[in-house]
């Protein structure tokens, strides 16, 4: 009896890969974590390094995704602003949409980008800019997501919009917002920026003034008063669907709006799951559970997983850390006890490194393993940026990551 | 202190209308039901009667649905295929895709259109076909959705593909099934109805030696050993997004991968839900279950709930009735038990009916009931055919009913 072996599931956990921390005594938070069924799964597989686009471009979350996903993210031009929108359900034609977050802004200045992460109170700011922001050439629907992201999307009869326009999000914290320009002197461009930096003004106007932000500066929260832009997009690029390519069909479970967005691009399924009360835990499980409940309907799964990234974001090593233990002990302890992996391909990997001594993504390889099916096994026991150098995957490029597993797949 | 009416529960019951059955003493199934809680949104609200497209055109499910969400159905090109693939995640670009029905095939004729509406092996049969067949000018990927129903999609890079092509699907059991012919005599209908032919014959003869059909034949099932192809189709039509055209967020739950589709195509996310078992009673319950789960984060909820359409089209009066009343008694129960109507607008009705002395759609106009918010009170106080005649509505279009329920939700 030969056992087939016929489902893949590919874990990426945001913002993984790391360096040394002082506070760890030197060790990245992957290494310091104890992670027993991570390791489990590197003792009884292979593990290896992955530079994700190339080795000196930092990727972004789409890019590394989609890198990881086969994509050659090099030739593709890539707007988040429409895989935002995608994420959410909206698939755009001739709309123009960018990335928004809430932010906080005070005497000229972004005080925090992110307005201290809000999670309560953003569906009555969305449809306060939905029902009270007018403007003169362009309609505008405007969405908030998940926390303090969102994503707006303009359309006009008037005249034509254009991606050509820059982003308003300075990047940091303590500076102004910057203007909305055009990137090329055109009419639509000029016309767009300007459509842009009304909505901006104007949608601080009702957000400043708003109840949910009283009552947020009244508890000495940060306020939500203000939106920054990116990722300006028309359009969606055409990629060929990962299920034309390989005959396989994918599901897709993860939380945030990005994430499914390429995924829908790529042809996945997504499931969603209700949403996270930004308990890791809670969302750990509800992923797991979303994994098992259909499990028997879909070849390939690709989840996603928060967590380690915003940490990394932050440069807290040790919050790093616990979270990688938490994802090791309450999400892939349930892969250890209910998957079996003769029938099943398990790869973990990461769309790029987060390290906390930066605080921002960079380039650095980060750590994959592979096990399952008829996977050998190489001489390393245990998952982490320091073992995987030894691994018998060696060094590999991300676009080359699901070519290996669909080989895998066919054994 | 004002009440604001800011969500909207609009639920589709599948072919819920009908004529009078003689089993059931002269009464429509809706009206024979004992539905206790319909009627208490009837009573409490105002119904009335929608010809869906128009009085004389009997809606496919697409054309009901995107008339019931104010799209003018006359007016777009509307192809079952890519909403199909859409509803599986697959959003195509050039493309060409059908519906498919797993049918049983003896000695030359259609047995069952269905194949006994098979429900387990589904997932082998479409690996078989993906990983055995082999065309000569023309690539594919065969999806199983749910139960018979399955989605085709051809690629090429030889040429052009056509959607100018024909079904082969009889669309009746006890006949031949039919060849797929060119439209129009091109060169590329010519050349994709050959692709096409040549497919259902290569996937017949993998079917009907596969163990998963041997196994059926021995148990006195009807084996699933053929495909019917239907709908063929290459890309989607362009439609304003609701979100965009009135600046609310719509969640769509639902089974099927045609109304996910549509969902989609409109702009709305869809909630997948762990399959159904088949048992409508697990289906009502994970559909409720999802409503609530994601309640607070969407204005808009399109539901669409099968069973009363299948057993019309199977002739079943009695069962219908009995559809009926477990959708009452199992879904609409915990919407009267959960749902604050002083904020939330209620509204249901039906794509179009299948009366059980046609067994098929018809056009005859279908109830609608409308509660909840401001909604005033008829003199109605029963759900049903006949009652709805008199209600306070009047006699709607299909393509009205949004913009009222809209307005409904500005109050």
């Amino acid at each position: 009896m030969i056992t087939l072996v016929d489902k893949l599931i590919f874990v990426v956990i945001d913002g993984l890969g790391d360096r040394r921390c002082k506070s760890l005594f030197g060790k990245t938070p992957l290494e310091a974590a104890t992670t027993p069924f991570l390791d489990f799964f590197a003792k009884n597989g292979k593990v290896g390094l992955v530079d994700v686009v190339d080795p000196s471009i930092p990727p972004t979350s789409e890019t590394g995704i989609l890198s990881l996903l086969g994509y050659d993210v090099l030739k593709i031009k890539i707007s988040r602003g429409p895989l935002e929108a995608l994420g959410v359900g909206i698939q755009l034609s001739d709309e123009l949409a960018f990335r928004t977050d809430f932010a906080t802004f005070r005497d000229g200045i972004i005080i925090d980008r992110r307005a201290g992460r809000i999670r309560e109170g953003i569906k009555e700011l969305e449809k306060a800019i939905n029902e009270r922001v007018i403007l003169e050439d362009v309609n505008f629907v405007f969405k908030s997501t998940l926390a303090h992201r969102g994503v707006v999307i303009f359309y006009s009869e008037k005249f034509e919009l254009s991606e050509y326009v820059s982003d308003t999000d300075p990047g940091k914290a303590g500076v102004p917002p910057k203007i909305c320009k055009p990137l090329i002197l055109g009419e639509s461009e000029i016309r767009t920026a300007k459509a842009v930096n009304e909505f901006v003004r104007k949608s601080h106007l009702v957000l400043n003034f708003h109840k949910v932000n009283l009552k947020r500066k009244a508890k000495g929260l940060l306020e939500a008063n203000y939106l920054l832009l990116r990722g300006a997009g028309i359009g969606l690029p055409k990629v060929r669907k990962l299920p034309e390519v390989y005959k396989k069909f994918w599901n897709c479970i993860a939380g945030s709006p990005l994430e499914k967005g390429i995924a829908r691009l790529v042809g996945m399924n997504v499931v969603d799951i209700p949403e996270a009360t930004g308990d890791v835990d809670t969302d750990l499980r509800a992923k797991v559970k979303a994994l098992f409940d259909f499990f028997d309907e879909y070849d390939c799964f690709f989840l996603h997983i928060k967590g380690a990234d915003e940490a990394g974001h932050d440069g807290n090593c040790e919050l790093k850390k616990e979270m990688i233990e938490k994802i090791d002990g309450i999400f892939f302890s349930e892969i250890f006890s209910n998957v079996n992996l003769k029938k099943t391909i398990l790869c973990v990997t990461a769309d790029h490194a987060t390290p906390c001594e930066l605080m921002r993504h960079s380039s650095d390889p980060v750590p994959i393993l592979i096990c399952g099916g008829k996977v050998k096994k190489d001489e390393i026991d245990n998952f982490s940026e320091r073992s995987c150098v030894k691994g018998g995957l060696g060094r590999l490029r991300g676009i080359d990551i699901l070519g290996l597993l669909m080989r895998e797949l066919g054994k």
